[in-house]
């Protein structure tokens, strides 16, 4: 298993005229938490990208639970709990101090430069497996 | 049955570096058809607002099959299939002509001015039957 | 002088907690006009960027005169108003029926694919002339 | 003068097909460094509001001088040179280290719940005085 948490301050530009921050910018959130769990296996996504490896959503799913609203100071923790073989599954839990505001769950393909599906490169698996563990 | 077509073109701020529109993206679209489907029934989501309620979207969830383009011409397909009881389910379909982008579901409450549950109100019920098909 | 006018439906997800629009989507607005001001000279973006030419922002200006809202029904009209030479200068103004919105003003670059500065392509000169209107 | 400080790192859906970042995103960061500022004045935007004072943008001027990029890490820096009296003037520099992206210019009325324009509170003038300095 792999976790890694980010802390975002919510912008006024994430907000609607609901008075909360429109449910879109939370896949934004999401990608961040992403972004950062790759730089905490020292294989950051600019780097995979530079190798022609890219790592596009296949599906969502956000189940929000709690709006968030501006300025809030927010906790996204994703985790990856198996080693990826065609695809790559994360879950995350968007948080505010101990309320959770979202749970979410996102499937990745890995492709090529073209597009193409391709397996995942032997040095993203090799980056988790240095930094796996077994503590939940 | 209840179902709605809107036409989108893509904005040139909706890609990303990848080429494509951005996944998050697709949620503002989704919002779009939802806000066409209200016209349909003439109950427009600016009056339900005014009544004092509102659709916050509960969860969503998107399978993306197909990268949209920035210039593509995109048809969101939004469809009700049951009167929603505690909550509105949503189904929908993104096109570009005959090939499918992504579809998607979200899950909509009622909720009231201070942002508590409430029922669906009784117009909003009453103007879906007016619009009601039983075509599939 | 070459003028266009795109209508835009404000989406819901460009408002903010003011009850308004967000002020940095009327940019997104004046790219589209842009984008539509190049499909009236038969010069679509599309074609110009297949051809290896781009036009980056220099530098934006936009003056707010009156709040737009949800659902409003916005024409933006962008006006070319002198052939470019090293820069494209557009001037637009975004209004709700008779009520201005706001004015603005961009100017752009002719890049080459690496991002160096160009001069604008004979082909996107002759399609602004042929045309090209005195009427004011 | 106030000055304010800000670290943002560039998300990959600020970006866009160009590669770079989109040019409208630029505006979320000055809105983020005036968030800061105030924090810095300990007259936090979130207090303002609640005591009835809007900072809406009059206009907004932004040159931009070099492309953001995916990942970069940014500076964004405001300034506070004159008190303000009917509004509010700040000026901005963009920096990923030592290059300048962009400088921007703001201009903000101070209106009231209803949307009226108002004088700059008290509070406000003695927040900023309280926190200014004569450097440059």
């Amino acid at each position: 298993m792999i976790t890694c948490e980010t802390h975002i301050r919510v912008r006024y530009s994430e907000t609607d005229q609901m008075g909360i921050v429109h449910h879109s910018q939370f896949l934004n959130w999401l990608e961040c938490a992403r972004i950062e769990l790759l730089d905490k296996i020292e294989m950051p996504y600019t780097q995979l990208e530079a190798n022609g490896c890219r790592l596009p959503v296949l599906n969502v799913h956000v189940q929000y639970k709690r709006p968030a609203k501006f300025d809030d100071r927010i906790l996204t923790r994703v985790t990856l709990r198996e080693l990826p073989r065609a695809r790559l599954e994360l879950n995350y839990e968007i948080r505010r101090q101990d309320t959770v505001l979202a749970t979410a769950m996102t499937h990745h393909a890995f492709t090529g430069p073209n597009g193409q599906v391709i397996r995942p490169p032997q040095q993203f698996i090799v980056a988790l497996k240095r930094h796996w563990s077994t503590e939940s």
